[in-house]
């Protein structure tokens, strides 16, 4: 049996059994005290150490409890084989070292066809529905929940959908998740693995990375041109489309294409379509665009939607509404799954919706976009260096092609270094780049007014202008002087 | 060219241009327009119908837009090849049936060990922070933020990872996300394909079925035998523990045990241990055992935690710490992902943690839980029926062995007609059935007091002992009475 001595006095203010079990447990740790070792009774080392057997015993439970030590009955306590493990490999060292966020970027205009107006969000109804919830105390609000959202947003989201979009859902065909990526996630464990999707391109960064990560091979056909010819030609799993505008281009897929492709998706049992209408809330021209799975009547469509869009990016709310089939493949393999989504905003949220609230935040969103819309629309008449603009009366961004015989990159890089951040629509292709036509040569920006006021729009134009023909002017004098 | 008659007096007080473009719409639909055929001109048309020729442009533009029709220049508009395709299929009749949310379900007690105290929520907290941080009407909350969660809550995390459970980690390690097996579904995106992963069993369901969704193979040992032995035997790539309180048994990993997984993860590039400290908050005897991942000095632990059962279940944010190698994934293959935690959720935790809310929180839980789990404890003490009490000392659960003839299904069944839902220790386990000993015929209940008082722990326990007693009873008398 080992001896052992304890420094009770240091070691500051911690409990004595802690100062035991901690002294004992360096020993172990470092093979001072060896394995195999038979460790003093509890009454022997309290009497040694002048401390209640108590003491001891919590000492040595703490012991035992972490594995260090072992009890064998009427024979007392020995040390574990431990310590020649302990001292495989190296710590870490950068476990100490002090880290610094990541700083903001920081743009004069920022072009983002991502960004979405933030100023006008409903601050006050959002603070009094949040305001009521929370007044109640309500047990309920603490549990986990429904799997697929609670019943009652589900229900509000559906008769939103079907008003708004001509969706054909009830509640229960709704899931309610943390995002569209998320969703996309949860959908390629109903289906059978190793799918191959189509998509226009270019198209979604953020759906075709989400697929190649689920382990689909995706395959791609120029935006605009998806329809039942491409189809059969490239025979697919699935189609994900966006069918009432095409993100980046903007296209609206005319109603004969969708009706081909839902026939094509009849027509073999695992065939679906992803309708992916993620910004379909903004139309600033006629009436909206119905959606793809109005018009499905053999559940066929997958449809997803967001609400980040329409009220804030950082809600991180969507929906996806499943034909039957998939909903009974979610029922027997992922119903275990929690909701991703806090009970308390699903709550506000369908307070939001129920109370009209949301319809009137959309109406006025529609009309502060359209007015950002019909500014840039505006300011890019007057500029020369405009060949053609595209994708616009829909969304929160628009296509310019420009005159100039810089390059996408360049444009995008010179505005940069002028404050400005645009990008091309090159950056929205996958796969492997394509041979450019002559007219494919002329850089197409994209530009989005989501959350840029008038000025901020005049100032981004009048500086992309200054990028294209400071270099014009540049060109034409270098030409001039070397000829 | 068709001429087109339309009653503008009918339909409601629609705008004019909708009346127009619904007609036509439905005309072409119903097949009564023709594919090819012509439509008026917009002069015509208005004439005849005696209106603006704009309101007419406006639903030939509609038209367009959705693809009815197309317009072919210098030449007019004629009607696009959609009426047969429109016919096909059925329309899907369950549409508009009626729905009611699924009834909740009423026990008199409900001994769960998934449940967790809601009562004592701190609700004036929450509130306060709340109301504090919507006051700004900030405008950063409501954008999408960081993917891996917003660099300060990471960094409150990190904090109390580290002085909690020993954690080395720093906030750049840390993705926060909905909820554990959210996290489980990214992880497999970090790792190859088709991993092999062992876990204890019975074991934790909703790991061992996420496990199974992302395409995993899973092989179990049983609950108290995980070690170097094992793992060699099985050879997986992964293996999942939960090293400080294993669900449902209750064991804690002996620190031998524990260093000698790592040796053998740290053989080979692609092993990891996957650590799911999930309830390690809660522990009423001594010290709280150290994480596993304090003792990673290799980058071999994914370490797993959550609030759902330290604040609220409908809060829906867990953690992952991942190792630099599979952050280093993180960011190549991931870092695209929008964060799944609203951000306004994100920043009500960072401040409940860094106000030091949440200690206290924890420390008025850890004794409310302790006063149910000693209660438990003693009123389990009187049952002659009860042969063995184990899995005690931390958690919100303990396991009961029950003296009884009875199965446990029987026990489970015969108590939940008496109001008392019971599970029993089978439940949690996977795979093959396996062949019990005459020691495992006994059935092993789990009796979760999370959300308990102690009249219900009471209630529940004295029901329990009459559905097994009354049983033996009624055994007993059965067989005097039939000699």
């Amino acid at each position: 049996m080992i001896e052992i001595m304890i420094d009770l006095q240091g070691g500051g203010k911690a409990p004595l059994y802690d100062k035991i079990y901690k002294h004992i447990r360096n020993e172990i740790a470092d093979g001072r005290i060896l394995k195999g070792e038979k460790l003093p009774s509890t009454r022997l080392l309290a009497r040694n150490l002048a401390v209640s057997r108590s003491t001891v015993e919590l000492a040595y439970d703490q012991l035992l409890a972490e594995g260090y030590i072992e009890a064998e009955p009427c024979r007392g306590f020995f040390v574990c084989d431990v310590a020649e493990l302990y001292r495989l490999g190296v710590r870490n060292p950068s476990g100490s070292e002090k880290e610094k966020p990541q700083p903001r970027e920081c743009w004069k205009v920022d072009f983002s066809p991502y960004a979405v107006d933030t100023a006008d969000f409903p601050y006050n109804a959002w603070r009094k529905i949040n305001r009521n919830i929370l007044l109640d105390d309500s047990e309920e609000l603490l549990l986990a929940g429904d799997g697929q959202g609670e019943y009652e947003l589900r229900s509000a989201i559906a008769g939103y959908l079907h008003q708004a979009r001509g969706v054909n859902c009830k509640a229960s065909d709704i899931i309610v998740g943390a995002g569209n990526e998320y969703l996309e996630i949860l959908l390629s464990q109903l289906l059978p693995p190793h799918q191959s999707v189509l998509m226009e391109n270019p198209g979604y960064p953020q759906a075709y990375r989400t697929f190649c990560n689920v382990g689909y091979r995706v395959m791609g056909v120029a935006a605009g041109s998806m329809g039942e010819e491409e189809a059969r030609r490239h025979n697919p799993d699935l189609i994900y489309i966006m069918p009432s505008h095409q993100f980046p281009v903007g296209t609206v897929m005319p109603l004969g294409r969708r009706l081909e492709l839902m026939k094509w998706a009849s027509e073999a049992e695992n065939r679906y379509l992803i309708e992916d209408d993620h910004d379909s809330e903004y139309r600033y021209r006629g009436k909206p665009i119905p959606s793809l799975q109005s018009n499905d009547r053999q559940g066929k469509v997958v449809y997803l939607g967001t609400f980040s869009k329409s009220i804030a990016p950082s809600l991180r709310i969507s929906y996806m509404v499943l034909p039957p089939k998939l909903m009974e493949q979610y029922r027997s393999r992922c119903g275990f799954y929690s909701t991703t989504v806090p009970r308390m905003q699903q709550e506000i949220l369908r307070e939001f919706i129920q109370t009209g609230q949301f319809e009137r935040h959309l109406n006025k969103m529609r009309g502060i976009y359209r007015g950002r819309h019909d500014f840039l629309l505006g300011e890019l008449k007057k500029c020369s260096w405009v060949r053609h603009v595209s994708g616009e009366h829909a969304g929160l961004h628009l296509l310019v092609q420009a005159d100039t015989a810089l390059s996408e990159e360049e444009v995008c890089r010179l505005a940069a270094e002028r404050g400005v951040r645009v990008s091309g629509i090159s950056q929205y292709r996958f796969g492997d780049p394509v041979e450019k036509t002559q007219e494919e040569r002329f850089p197409v920006l994209l530009l989005g007014y989501g959350k840029l006021g008038e000025q901020e729009i005049r100032q981004g134009v009048e500086l992309i202008g200054e990028v294209i023909e400071g270099y014009c002017s540049h060109r034409t004098l270098h030409s001039l002087q070397s000829p």
